[in-house]
C-alpha cells in the first residue's frame, strides 16, 4: 500500500509535513510506503534531518518530486490548470494512475476538493461528494459528520445521500454494524426544523439503506446518540470548528481531560473527502506533526477498509 | 417594576419556579415587585414552604391566578386559544395591558413565542421576531446570538435586520457601545457560506445602522471576536444547545471551571424574544430554581434598558 502525502501544503509545511510522516514511518506496518510530494532537494533533506534525529529508517519513504506548490489563497481550478506540476497536481496524478492508494494534504483544501472532481471524478451515482468529519462521542469512539464544508447549500435528496454513504463509511472504516444515522437538526419530532431538513428527515426515514434514528439537536453531539451526523457544508462547518475549539480553549485554562484531548484536531489529523473514486483526505492549514502523522494512520486503515468502493458498489 | 413569572410553566413546575422567585426576591431591588402567574392556592402555599425556610420576606411576591396550563407538548395557536386562564394566557393579558412590564416562561416555547406575536405583537417594521441567546467570552462578558431558535429558514434581509436588533439589544441591555456585529459563516471571505449568508454579507456590509465586522466562524464563537452574533433559528439552535452541552459534560467529568461555568443554561437562566412590543422571556423546560432566579435578573436589566422601545425607535 502506498500513501501519497504532499509535503508542501500547509501553514508549516515542509517542515511539520515531513516530521510526521516520519513518525508515522517508524510505526507503520510493512506493507505501507509513504510518498512524499514537494520540492525533492527539500524534502529529502528534512527527511534525512527528522530520520537521523528519532533514529527511525526511511526505507519506507519515496519522494516524488513536484516543482510548483498551490498556496493556501489561490483560486483552486485556476491554479490547478496553471500549476499541474504543483504537489497537489502530482498527488492527484499518481493517485488517477493507482501508483498510491489514497493522498492526504494538508494544503488548499479547494484545490484538493477540485483536484478530486478532475482526477479521480465523484463516483458515479453521487449528487455531490462531502467531506467527513469525526466528532468524539462521551461512550468512546467516533461518530461520522458530513458535510463539514464541502457543501454550504444542500439539497434534501444530498442529505439523504450523505447518510447512506456515511453509513458505508462508518460500517466499513470505524467497524460499526448498522450504523445509527441521524440527521442533524432542532428537534426531535419530524415536523421540526427548517424546510429542508424536515424533506431530508421524509427522505432518510424511507431509506431502506440506512438504519435512521431520527433528528439530534446539538446538545447530543458528543452522547453517543448516533454513528452518522447528517447535516449540510454549512451547519456542519461551523459546529465542527466550534468544536476543534474547546481543546485549544481548555488547554489554555489549563484543564486536560481525555475525553476533551479527542476534539483536537490533532487526533484524528484529517477529514475523508467521500464520493470520490479513491482516497482523498484533507487536513488543516495549521496541521502539526502529530496531525499528519495521525492524518497517515487515517489513510491507512481507510484503504485497508476500501469503503469507497463499498460505496460505489451500493450506488451501482 | 413588575415582573411576571408563570409558575406553572416548565418541568419542575411550580416547585422549582417558586423557589427561584424566593431566591431572586430577596436581592431585588426595592422597586421590583414579582408577580407569579398560576393556581393561587398551590402556588401560595410553595411561597410560604420557600420563604420560612430561607427566611425571606414575601412582600415583594404577588400572586395572580391562572386555572389552567398550557403543557409542554401541545399545539402552541390551539391550546392558546382554548386555555385563555391558562398561566401563559395570563400573563401576557397582564403584559399587554401594562400592568407587568416583563413575562417569563419555562413553559412551551412556541406558546411563548405566538402569545407574544398575538398579545403585544411584533414591533412595526419587524420582519421576524427572534431569540437571542447568550454566548459567554474568554475575556469576560456575553455576545448575544439571534436567532437561536424561532425561524428555522430565514432570508438574507431578516439576517441582516437580527443584526440591526441585535445591536441595539447588546447596547443598551449589555452596555456595549458600538457592538461589533458578525454574521455566522464557513469562512471569512465575503464570497463564502450558502447563499443566504453571501446576500446577508453584502446588505450587512452596506448597512450604516450597524458596526459589521465580517464573517466569524464556528471556532470564533469564545473568543471575543463579536458582541452580536447573526445566524438563522436553525444554526443558533444548533451551535447554542452544542455549546450549553460543555457544561454538563465538564461537570461529568469532574472539570470545574469558571469559563465553562458560564456556558451553563442556569448561568443567564433566559432567553428574551426580540422584535416584540415589550419584554418577553422564555427559559428552559428543565429550568431549576437558580435559573429561574438569573432569569429574572435578566428580566430587570431588560426592563431598566427599554431596549424594545430603543428598537421601536430605531426601525420607525
Amino acid at each position: 500500500m502506498k500513501i501519497a502525502v504532499d509535503a508542501m501544503g500547509g501553514d508549516f509545511a515542509p517542515e511539520a509535513i515531513v516530521e510526521g510522516v516520519v513518525m508515522a514511518a517508524a510505526g507503520l506496518p510493512e506493507n505501507v510506503q509513504i510518498v512524499l510530494v514537494g520540492k525533492q532537494a527539500v524534502v529529502e533533506e528534512l527527511i534525512h534531518k527528522y530520520a537521523s534525529a528519532s533514529g527511525t529508517s526511511v526505507n519506507a519513504i519515496e519522494v516524488v518530486n513536484a516543482d510548483d506548490v498551490i498556496e493556501m489563497g489561490e483560486h483552486p481550478t485556476k491554479a490547478l490548470s496553471q500549476k499541474p506540476n504543483s504537489s497537489i497536481g502530482v498527488g492527484f496524478k499518481l493517485l488517477k494512475e493507482k501508483q498510491v492508494d489514497a493522498f492526504c494534504s494538508a494544503g488548499n483544501t479547494g484545490a484538493m476538493h477540485v483536484g478530486a472532481l478532475f482526477s479521480i471524478k465523484a463516483i458515479e451515482g453521487i449528487l455531490r461528494p462531502c467531506i467527513a468529519g469525526f466528532v468524539p462521542q462521551k461512550a468512546g469512539g467516533y461518530a461520522v459528520m458530513l458535510d463539514i464544508g464541502a457543501n454550504a447549500d444542500c439539497k434534501p435528496e444530498m442529505l439523504a445521500q450523505f447518510g447512506e454513504i456515511g453509513s458505508i463509511y462508518a460500517q466499513y472504516t470505524l467497524g460499526i454494524d448498522k450504523p445509527r444515522v441521524a440527521l442533524m437538526n432542532i428537534g426531535s419530532e419530524e415536523q421540526k426544523g427548517s424546510l429542508i431538513a424536515q424533506a431530508a428527515y421524509q427522505l432518510m426515514k424511507d431509506s431502506r439503506k440506512i438504519n435512521f434514528v431520527g433528528n439530534i439537536e446539538g446538545g447530543d453531539l458528543f452522547v453517543n446518540a448516533a454513528d452518522v451526523i447528517v447535516t449540510d457544508g454549512f451547519v456542519g462547518n461551523i459546529v465542527f470548528k466550534f468544536g476543534e475549539s474547546l481543546y485549544p480553549l481548555m488547554l489554555e485554562r489549563g484543564i486536560r481531560d481525555e475525553f476533551i484531548d479527542k476534539t483536537n484536531y490533532e487526533a484524528v489529523g484529517g477529514s475523508p473527502i467521500i464520493g470520490v473514486n479513491g482516497n482523498v483526505i484533507i487536513a488543516h492549514g495549521i496541521s502539526s506533526a502529530l496531525a499528519i502523522k495521525n492524518m497517515i494512520n487515517l489513510a491507512v486503515r481507510q484503504v485497508e477498509s476500501d469503503a469507497y468502493t463499498k460505496i460505489a458498489q451500493a450506488l451501482s
